[in-house]
């Protein structure tokens, strides 16, 4: 690599919101993605809730000419709406599915059906190894109940830690979609904790967009009012995250998002707000110590993150082994009717009636079964989370008892690349 | 690292059979498997079919003084089975979950239940990273007429894809587990072909155990002789395979079987044989250039086994297809039945019959409602994997496009690593 080398990468996300039948002017919309994509030519473009497959034919189709790579990620009954679109060729690709993701009895949220995941794509750009992650968590149906704040931090965990392992001979890693989670949330300290990711929006150098970043807005009209009724400026939930290893500079030079309508007429591309970025990667010059903000931060913020997540899914399991115990105080109630029922049905007075409820009867038995069965896969999912968190807890511990000198980051496995980011 | 640097392996690999209630002397095979393994004192124990939680606490405690560090993978209903025990402290653990496992009604064979996976665990030897996977696939229930085969070969491709992309930085790659598959089938050759690994029972320069390493022998009490009718030997389906990065030698010292029971004592630990390798690790001298079996081997046979693997996914993702109709069709019947009870019940004179078979009618569409979900998803994780290799080919033949000279392997995305092994 040339000491002068430089890189720039042009980045677009954007939740799509492309549901089949429901979203309003999908085709419209849909559309006008398109020859955005074309016309501003981004080196990647990575989209959340493409459900319907033909729409990620259509783009494909459409956007050959100026992204010749194209990728769909395939999961669960709908799928993952996840897609990339890339100027270069792509290397690699694979995904995780996340071991948790709601409720299968929660049809009106539908998440459990979509097989949330998290994409990869391996490229090779100007001799380095990037790669570009691109996610969709669980959404938040309710700020002040929210009943898949476990779920969300579990799959934090695991985004967290597919990055960590995958990324291992990366020389920038890339991570866009939608987190779901305010800055401040905890599946988001975590994540970032964690990878050592940094927040495009508030690294660049030049922003323009909506107010605080945010990426939905009420200025959007087809944002519910009612959603963002407790945050007036709206929230912002999807990000553009970036790091590189040692001996390589990463910049966020210019960080845009849409507000509240297309750039180039008045409709907005979506229920989101896409976000375009344009970073910058370069040598680190051997002589330059990077500042105390570049190198690997300070691990106390990492350790209070980890313990704070680990109360979360002890939680979380808690509930699910209560759902558990109820499901199957349910069956065995069931059990117990169907015994009174069998009973019944041999008085000739009552026998019509124990007929009738035979089968309602039997359902409910099977019903239950199948919620027990959910809620201790749930358990185990969290309680799987919980054992990866408490062994890097475990291994904290140990870096301290070896004294004080010795930081915790090396001992936590983390990335020798922890990110350095040009100030 | 020192010129003379040399690192010894020694690794314990055994299917331990341990299902609660139904495996034969498990309490007492699991006292002895404990004892055993303390005396032998391996640097790794990894082992398959605990499923009992209660087993792995009580291994952990009692190997604890040998094997310091364990780990428990937990996945699905049941759990993956799969545990690990090391000398040595470990690193970092992860697991990936196969997409693909069997069908939930196929109860009687319950591999569905199991949520069967791959485990990591990451250690540090000597300065080198050693990257120890342990896995076991989904049962092979009849060879002749074998319904999991599109699923084995999926979950042999996502075992050989998460193994490429999580060991990127790894010096040495373990893969230890029972895979379910004879040494010549498909889903075997897919995994060596595209990771590089090697079979210690093939590279061993000291054999001692069962005929043609077989690990399910007819010589062991507790093996169905009817299973092996086709196999008189045995068969051969847990394996301990390996590869270093170039810069390094790794070879198989030893290879050892149990032959049908404990070595120390008359009764076998399990109903599969345990497999004990010893590994060395050392200095590849820089004058020594690899034997052209060490090197990267002619990828053809790389190329004609992703073929044969895209094809059995192809006739899978039909068969799923297939079985996704069929229950939209009864579905459909199930609907119309539902509409002429409505209409009966109208009548006086069949309301009983109707109200009698309405509930029963509703178990019928919402039972092949999950049908339906269920395959839709099987196809989709079929295609994923279609897709992926489908990517994989493509790049092949864009290298044999762009001329004899360019080897396939490295646009194929092959591990620089790929595995140097000591003659």
């Amino acid at each position: 690599m040339k000491p002068n080398f430089s890189l720039r990468l042009r980045v677009f996300n954007l939740n799509y919101w492309g549901i089949p039948y429901l979203s309003k002017h999908r085709a419209a919309r849909l559309t006008r993605l398109g020859d955005f994509l074309n016309m501003e030519s981004f080196d990647l473009a990575l989209l959340q809730e493409v459900w319907s497959e033909q729409d990620f034919q259509y783009l494909k189709q459409k956007l050959s000419p100026t992204y010749p790579a194209a990728h769909y990620f395939r999961s669960g009954i709908i799928g993952s709406g996840l897609c990339v679109f890339s100027k270069h060729p792509i290397q690699d690709t694979t995904q995780h599915v996340y071991t948790l993701n709601g409720y299968p009895y929660m049809i009106h949220h539908g998440d459990w059906f979509c097989g949330k995941a998290v994409g990869l794509l391996v490229l090779h750009l100007s001799g380095l190894v990037v790669n570009a992650y691109v996610t969709h968590l669980h959404a938040e149906y309710s700020r002040q109940k929210d009943i898949y704040l476990a779920h969300r931090v579990a799959q934090a965990w695991e985004l967290a830690h597919f990055i960590h392992h995958t990324s291992k001979k990366a020389d920038v890693v890339l991570l866009c979609g939608d987190l779901n989670m305010h800055p401040k949330d905890l599946g988001c300290r975590l994540l970032k904790e964690w990878t050592g990711l940094f927040d495009a929006y508030l690294e660049a150098q030049d922003f323009q967009g909506s107010e605080e970043g945010c990426t939905m807005v009420p200025g959007n009209c087809y944002v519910s009012q009612q959603d963002l009724k407790l945050f007036p400026c709206g929230i912002r939930i999807d990000y553009v995250l970036y790091k590189a290893v040692p001996g390589l500079c990463i910049s966020c030079k210019t960080f845009r998002t849409t507000t509240g309508h297309d750039p180039h007429n008045g409709s907005p591309l979506s229920d989101h707000e896409a976000l375009m970025a344009t970073l910058c990667v370069r040598h680190s010059p051997p002589q330059q110590n990077p500042s105390p903000t570049c190198g690997p931060a300070e691990r106390s913020p990492l350790v209070s993150v980890l313990r704070e997540a680990w109360t979360e899914l002890g939680q979380g399991m808690a509930q699910a082994r209560w759902w558990a115990a109820f499901a199957s105080y349910v069956i065995g109630v069931g059990l117990l009717l169907l015994a009174l029922l069998c009973a019944l049905a041999a008085r000739d007075g009552a026998r019509e009636v124990a007929v009738l409820l035979w089968t309602p009867n039997v359902g409910l038995v099977l019903g239950a079964g199948v919620i027990y069965l959910f809620h201790i896969q749930e358990a185990k999912g969290l309680c799987r989370a919980q054992a990866e968190l408490q062994h890097v807890l475990g291994r904290a511990r140990e870096a301290q008892d070896l004294g004080p000198e010795l930081e915790a980051a090396p001992l936590l496995g983390q990335q020798e690349g922890d990110g350095v980011k040009e100030q």
